[in-house]
């Protein structure tokens, strides 16, 4: 028996795969344990639960287990950034069970600042499984803190982080414009609405347009129950307006989104607004990024070429 | 006895001052009672405490006391608002000492839409106080939810809201921008490199430098305990790079502030590093707002000449 057990380990969740030495998925656990909400027994014992049962197997970690509040910190490792410089940066501990857990490094892009951590894996995995993606692509992974990112030769060369999801959450949960309109109905017209309101802002950006779901509720034009429908393609849409305003995104070449479906959906619709065609989203990214990074590393040896195998083909 | 009882009646706050019939304040009184935040006994009992041994004068309110939310909705007004305009605009109601409220509306601005309660009269009592930015003049006015607004010839013809006070609080209470930096400490110097990232964003706006505030405390470029004063600047920034970039605002025109004496400092160091002077900030504008448009309307009457009398000389 070998193959590897992978660790999508983040903020808010754990999520743990143990694959097989061709580089296929056979199990696959959540656990609502992130950095912040460890059981009892901390990091050990998660991993000792999510992984019951499965056999004695190379173990890698993606995420903010390697961050300053992780496991072990595991420094950022500075942009271009391929499957060589990712590997050179991993630093393994001893888990309490006497075996090795390995970390990947996040990324740094110094002109920002700007970080990342576990998405640089999600990449990486999902070029793995599209290789044409390695030459020049973008790449949209939506969330809590969307990122942006470009490739070049198989490295990534740039990234930027929004605070979509997080804005959005804090906005519609604590601030006025939630007040009273618990009950959303699904309102696709407001959500395009919302996305044309920041695409229109131009250069003042959709802040300058934020009060206006309250304003336009209030004077009727908007139903309250659609208050948060608006609210959402307001920020999904800055995200769009903020990205291609920099111009570091080539809207010529293809965009790869990585993410839950439901919001990649959002993000498609955002998308045509801005006149970009994004792909649609790879699946479990983060577990195919980990078994090709450890295969890359000789964590695993492969006996099937489902996977490419080093960073010229990926 | 003649005089005014004049409320300004917010969201969170209470403000009643007594006026003579000269317009001068004679007493002022603040309760946390704005209208969320009422006593038991509602508008009533929190009127009778705040006025308590004050003799019985004509009672004239503004803010969001005219709201839905409010004790009576006034219907908001149209731009361009003038005294006039105002005055036709107010209604009253029967509180239940058998003596009259009288409510000032509040203003709607069609091209946003946008609208604000309570500022319209901060602005004629501050052109009641300073009669020669009645011509042409900009106001800013900080808090949770900015406004910027444009007087031509004593009318309001402009205006629109920028939610920094409530972003600056939700990011820095709720989000993961404050996480763990709970010892801010005063660095101007932060504050200032906020201001700087917001005004250089350019057409990305500062959203797109939102998640700078960790990626640089994590290189270790910004103290944790500067990062309050850095989003602080961030945000004002952008309030001034949004409203500049909107071209509504002529920066040759005089810019008056009016608010809370501490952040009016940070919004004229702000305004510095975009070309803009900011007159000091007028005190207990609404006092003499109210009173003014009292007079206008023949709420009160005027023994002294200590205040403009007509809209035509504010």
């Amino acid at each position: 028996m070998s193959g590897l057990i992978a660790l999508d380990w983040g903020t808010s969740q754990l999520r743990a795969y143990r694959l097989d030495n061709a580089g296929l998925i056979h199990d696959a656990r959540t656990r609502p344990w992130g950095v912040r909400h460890l059981p009892d027994g901390g990091f050990d014992a998660a991993l000792a639960d999510i992984t019951t049962g499965w056999p004695a197997l190379p173990r890698l970690a993606c995420g903010m287990v390697g961050s300053r509040q992780g496991w072990l910190e595991v420094p950022y490792v500075d942009l271009p950034a391929d499957l060589d410089r990712l590997g050179a940066g991993m630093r393994q501990l001893r888990a309490a069970d006497g075996l090795d857990v390995h970390i990947v490094p996040g990324l740094r892009n110094p002109h920002g600042p700007d970080v990342m951590r576990g998405e640089e894996t999600q990449i990486i995995g999902a070029m793995a499984l599209q290789p044409s993606l390695a030459a020049a692509s973008n790449w949209i992974l939506p969330g809590t803190h969307s990122k942006w990112a470009s490739v070049r030769n198989g490295a990534v060369t740039d990234f930027c982080t929004l605070m979509t999801g997080e804005l959005f959450s804090l906005l519609w949960n604590h601030s006025i414009l939630g007040t009273g309109q618990r009950d959303a109905l699904a309102t696709p017209d407001a959500f395009e609405r919302g996305i044309l309101a920041a695409r229109d802002s131009d250069a003042e950006g959709a802040l300058s347009r934020l009060f206006s779901a309250r304003s336009l509720m209030l004077e009727g034009s908007l139903a309250p129950g659609a208050v948060s429908e608006y609210l959402s393609g307001l920020l999904i849409g800055e995200e769009f307006r903020i990205a291609l305003a920099a111009r570091r995104f080539p809207p010529n070449e293809p965009f790869q989104l990585i993410g839950d479906a439901a919001l990649c959906d959002r993000y498609r619709l955002a998308a045509s607004h801005f006149g970009v065609t994004l792909r649609a989203p790879v699946v479990d990214a983060a577990a195919h990024g980990l078994w090709h990074i450890a295969h890359h590393i000789g964590l695993v040896s492969s006996n099937g070429p489902s996977l490419p195998k080093d960073s010229k083909s990926c």
